[in-house]
């Protein structure tokens, strides 16, 4: 346990702050509601970036750069769009010396910046599809701000894509989620739930949006990537036509979808401990930490090489602090991996290698010591994500009265499945006695009763849970 | 030559214009002074900061990632600096619906951030150097705007470091300057002269400013780049202290650096010709486009897992559209090597290589492609970087008396050295005359005559040239 982290179990909130500072991942500076990230929550950023970017472009797609701003009457362009965001964006009204004619928004997402250049770009069904990705910085103007989870700006990625027809749109629509599932679980080992919004919970200007629904710790749902399906109200809103096959004008269908820096905090509040953070294998920015502890160099440059040859970063902490303080430290930040690497130790032929989510101290002959490292790699790895994955299971409940949603609401965290008749009126009524929202519609599972909360027929069973 | 391309001679202007609209660069929309950065464009950006990233990270370098906005007040905490960009800066005056207490700009560049930072996280030279770097975009309020050029929104880097010692921060100064000069001549064949800005041109509270400049196909100057040494001006403005060896206070030395996107601009200006953009293989994000003409699937797989095997990024161009037009359009959009693959060529076993630089056709056995693509991108990266050295040696001219600078500036495109005292009001005279500006001191070159617009004794050489 480090002395200068709260305990996760007493103080979930305070613990989630430590561990950002304690393990160097963020900063606050005078520009309230913005957060500096640091070179470790960069690293973490850039490793999510990288694995990202390339199943995008694995999939056909290409990423471009539109404007930072939004001018006004171009933000006002698609009705619901517009009340949706308005509220949140930030104005510029001034270049300069000059006032602007027109003030302009720094984007809070660029939908309608990508309709007026779809409009402009697109004429013939040979255009289609246009598959767009974006990484940048968006802004929205929060009033309560957390690192990584709700932040005035956000860096994201955003793909905006373009279709002939419905059906490859829906399709569009539906691969990215699944990308970002697969991506959430086999890199992040973060276990989600995904599946469709419901009308009250959806993107302004969307006819679906799919979420992935990640479960905190502390049973509170993370909302962790969207992907819109908006049929043609962008384009038709923007006159985006194209001609088919067969000559004849036609309007394309559209979708969007998009991950977060939000991501960094759900792996913090999936994995990490009373010690600092944890970090899956997959994405640490380096897997392993050696601390040598006396006259050892030759052992060292001998593990350096095999690490560098089997391309498994690392770092070697060769500061004068006490090899304990080392220890700390590579626990608060979160290397998979630390490996001893002790003179005395080193007579016998053996190095020990810690696991940083277990804590495990492993002894191990140096002769095996990459087979071993990776091999904790590949289970670490395994074993975070079933670990993750049990515990959400846990806090997943069945409740099929309001009295018994109400009692799980007040004393157990996670989801609760419930039969749900479509009004937007029972989740009103629902978020008004628990605070919980509906987090997606469950479609894989039968209808087993009537809407829990005004007992008419149900539509849909739906998770519902408190949300950050 | 491309009939939707304005001639390079006639008017460079235009030319460049068309350039980056007919190889989908760039595109307009309604954010006046932004623009789109298209695919193509967007990719070449993605290899550059893939090789600079790099080259950071080797020499120690982290990445972070500031606020993008800047509140006045901490701006204003340093007074060269804020005097430099207050004229330029876009301003935030309201969030959502509230107006805002303090207006805050959007970063211009982020010195002032990165200060406020650092005197939180410096405390003891242990803490020191530090290394840090953020790509971001910065916004910059210009009236007159050209695609990557100059524009209101740009793409960058900006290296921010401190050290113990002035000798350190003067290295690093240096030490990244070499850095964008390798890059500019190994990687986007751009011969570049480096050298100090004078007083007048300096960046706006350096004690040093560093500069490439590059001289593009008209003998404008293009400055590529800059490396700056601080001293201690921001660190004393910001109050940053550290713990000596000797347990005694002292200010660290600052530095910062960047490059943007304008090298994009820098590139087309310095290669691309009539028929399109030229791109150096090194950069360009696809090496080779192939162009199957007729049945040669057979040959066509063989040829892109050659390929594949050997980490060759290509294109191959599957539309129904002419051969013809495909082959304009592969030199429009400038990959490096076209590959002509066609059924009756290779019933001869042959297939045909154009070099996009020289548009020389190659005619080479289909056993031998591999070891000739290999071969052609080495020779024409080569051959481009020592082909646009010729060009600007030629257009670098002596001037011994004023006289003669005025002739050459009227009647000659390019740079002209000259003796100078080191007096701002011959800078300011010359640039009257002439239009030209000082790009930057010569070093390694011994002054051999007066100032050539005073008279009085020099005190170095400089080039001065007319810029974009």
């Amino acid at each position: 346990m480090n002395k200068d982290i709260t305990n996760r179990d007493q103080d979930f909130a305070k613990w989630y702050t430590d561990v950002c500072k304690k393990a160097d991942l963020v900063d606050y500076s005078s520009v309230k509601g913005s957060m500096i990230i640091r070179p470790l929550g960069y690293a973490i950023w850039e490793e999510m970036v990288h694995v990202l970017d390339q199943k995008f472009k694995e999939t056909g797609h290409e990423n471009v750069q539109m404007p930072m701003f939004i001018p006004e009457s171009l933000l006002n362009q698609e009705k619901e769009h517009v009340a949706g965001f308005a509220p949140e964006v930030a104005w510029v009204t001034q270049g300069g010396s000059e006032k602007l004619e027109e003030r302009m928004c720094v984007r809070p997402t660029s939908e309608v910046l990508f309709c007026e250049h779809y409009k402009k770009i697109i004429k013939s069904y040979r255009d289609l599809p246009k598959l767009y990705n974006q990484w940048c910085t968006i802004v929205r103007w929060e009033k309560t701000t957390r690192p990584f989870l709700r932040s005035r700006e956000i860096l994201w990625q955003e793909g905006h894509t373009m279709h002939a027809t419905k059906e490859e749109a829906l399709e569009e629509t539906l691969k990215m989620l699944n990308i970002y599932k697969e991506f959430q679980e086999n890199y992040l080992a973060m276990p989600v739930i995904t599946g469709k919004k419901t009308e009250k919970e959806k993107f302004a200007g969307a006819i679906e949006t799919y979420t992935i629904e990640a479960m905190m710790y502390d049973g509170y749902a993370l909302q962790n990537g969207t992907s819109h399906y908006f049929g043609q109200h962008f384009a038709k809103a923007f006159g985006i036509e194209f001609v088919n096959k067969d000559n004849k004008l036609e309007t394309p269908y559209q979708t969007s979808w998009g991950v977060t820096t939000r991501m960094i905090g759900g792996l913090i509040m999936t994995h990490s401990d009373d010690n600092g953070l944890v970090l899956p294998p997959k994405i640490a920015p380096w897997k392993v930490i050696i601390i040598p502890i006396g006259e050892v160099s030759k052992e060292l440059t001998e593990l350096e090489n095999m690490l560098k040859e089997n391309n498994i970063s690392y770092k070697v902490d060769l500061s004068n602090k006490t090899p304990g303080f080392k220890f700390a430290e590579a626990e608060v930040k979160g290397y998979p991996l630390r490996i001893e690497l002790g003179e005395r130790d080193l007579k016998n032929n053996e190095i020990t290698i810690v696991r940083r989510d277990t804590l495990e101290k492993i002894k191990v002959s140096f002769d095996n010591v990459l087979i071993k490292i990776k091999e904790l790699l590949v289970s670490m790895q395994k074993d975070m994500f079933l670990k993750a994955k049990e515990r959400r299971d846990k806090m997943i409940y069945d409740a099929k009265t309001y009295d018994e949603v109400k009692e799980i609401a007040l004393t157990k965290p996670g989801f609760i499945k419930i039969n749900w008749c479509g009004d937007v009126n029972c989740e009103n009524k629902i978020k008004e006695d628990t605070t919980m929202k509906t987090r997606c519609l469950i479609e894989d599972e039968e209808i087993d009763g009537p809407c829990v909360v005004c007992g008419k027929k149900a539509i849909s069973k739906v998770y519902i849970g408190k949300q950050y």
